[in-house]
């Protein structure tokens, strides 16, 4: 099911936006390739390239599309992005210490902290530096927006994880404020590069932070439930770390006191043997802890593709809706 | 000498600029004390409150006032950039693995590297979030490419690091790129916000920027030759880190063969004693290595100086000369 969705959507998206999307890919390859530092081009091409789905710049683009603007500048924003969200990959490889990322070794595990760092500090400053030759206010305020909402989501996640307390609206909170303002902003800036009118501006905008609520939970219950293989990373990954998403939480929240004791203790450090984690796998199924966030995310899409009806039919409508779906319904 | 060099030039600022930098310093804590989330907070008050010498605001300050310009944007402006130089110093220290900064333990050595990349991150997005507040693109563009070079010089210096190796080009390139550039946007911002023409911006820049390459020198200079209490951090540390700087090298340049063999053997990871420290001091001494590096660092100054001649004589002229006097023969 889900690959036939996949399948459709890739073929539409060729048809609609590809030569734009390439276009895009061109540049995000042409941006990483002018840096005099080898060591920057290496680790920089090495995430950029590395076969992830485009799905910011692809938000972009189709936005554009939608406001029926012409597509050079999405282009270029669609580059931005994709090197912004490029730069988050590889300093939060840093900070959860990721061994892998996409199959492969993690920039961290290849290069080292040290260079993960700077390197991606090297790629945001070449974000700013690109949004400024653009010259765009309203762009350049919503993608800060973002990216300030962003890293103090981190922040706050990495705080509640050291206070060992997660609850569902806190967990809410940061996939909203992490993935969700960033694909939000992804809509809006095409939508303004487009020469959309603001409300209509602002209806892409809530689009794009449903459809990333959506998102993530879905990424965070496949780690529950999902092929290693097509995933490119091991199944219940997330719960080694000690990361607690809906599915975790939801469990949490339904399970008896013994069994819920158990689950926490599984996720201190140190706490979990490959019994454990199988176990708490078992109480997930059992009270329907991946059921429970996928109805959760379902909703949240329903609600960003309920925001197109605004706009009059056209094949970037029915795209960016059946993305809504997607995101749903995928299965890495 | 230098003690009163410095009171002189403190007494001077307070005089001319005590208004504007106080209302920056008030600036700088209110940013600080919006965000949200605690951690923020805790760590980016402890690293931008913890007693710096406020350069880059100050030749903001100053470079705005020898323009005539009125001070309520530059006040902001030099909130920004220390804003910005906090998050380079916090990632800096991630990236050496540094456990003193000022000396006190550094924010990684405190709270954990993983909180300190992303407060770093935080920190730059916010100053990118002010900048576009601000709404000046040739301002934003200074500072995006002076960050761009910054981050890229990081890489670089690394790449050299690992490589085990550094030519007085390689340094002096580092250096422009890592500290002069940021310190020179500093100058060309506060002129832009004073309203200056464009061959006065460029003066201006090309004196910040010299003033920034003396700075680093001495910055460098002072790890073999300072006292360690007024320093803040143990004398020698580069060297303990294997990081070769201008005394160094000039020292590496003029060493009989054997001479140099040890030096390079000192440098290596684990390769050293407190022996081979001492010894590599002894050596620094006698080829007068930090006399080398003083008298290019003065030229520099000198240079950086020299620029400010095209200004009618001022305030304000006096103390930029009187700093390009100040960051030679300081003694912190």
């Amino acid at each position: 099911m889900s690959l036939t969705l996949e399948g459709t959507l890739r073929e539409r998206l060729v048809r609609l936006i590809g030569d734009e999307f390439r276009a895009c890919e061109a540049e995000i390859g042409r941006e990483l390739a002018t840096s005099p530092v080898p060591l920057i081009r290496e680790i920089s091409e090495y995430v950029a390239l590395a076969g992830g789905k485009r799905l910011r710049p692809i938000l972009v683009l189709l936005s554009a599309r939608l406001a029926g603007g012409a597509p050079g500048r999405a282009t270029r924003l669609g580059c931005v992005v994709e090197l912004l969200h490029t730069a988050t990959l590889i300093h939060d490889d840093v900070v959860d210490q990721a061994p892998r990322r996409r199959g492969r070794p993690s920039a961290n595990a290849r290069w080292g902290a040290d260079a993960s760092v700077l390197v991606g500090d090297h790629l945001y400053s070449r974000c700013m530096a690109l949004l400024v030759g653009d010259g765009d206010l309203a762009v350049m305020d919503s993608l800060a927006a973002a990216m300030v909402s962003m890293t103090e989501a981190e922040v706050f996640q990495l705080e509640r994880k050291r206070a060992g307390q997660l609850t569902e609206g806190d967990y809410l909170r940061i996939i909203r404020q992490k993935t969700a303002t960033f694909m939000s902003a992804c809509c809006r800036i095409g939508g303004l590069a487009g020469g959309l009118d603001v409300p209509s501006v602002e209806a892409l905008a809530v689009y794009g932070e449903r459809l990333g609520i959506a998102f993530q939970i879905i990424d965070d219950s496949l780690d529950f439930d999902a092929d290693e293989v097509r995933l490119g990373k091991a199944i219940g990954s997330d719960l080694r770390e000690g990361k607690r998403t809906l599915p975790l939480i939801a469990t949490i929240e339904r399970a008896a006191p013994g069994e819920r004791a158990r689950i926490l203790a599984t996720l201190t450090p140190l706490g979990s043997t490959e019994a454990d984690i199988a176990e708490v796998h078992r109480l997930v199924k059992v009270y329907d802890g991946v059921g429970y966030a996928v109805a959760r995310a379902a909703a949240y899409a329903a609600e960003g593709a309920a925001q197109l009806t605004r706009f009059p039919p056209s094949e970037a409508r029915e795209v960016l809706t059946l993305i809504a779906d997607y995101v749903i319904h995928r299965d890495r």
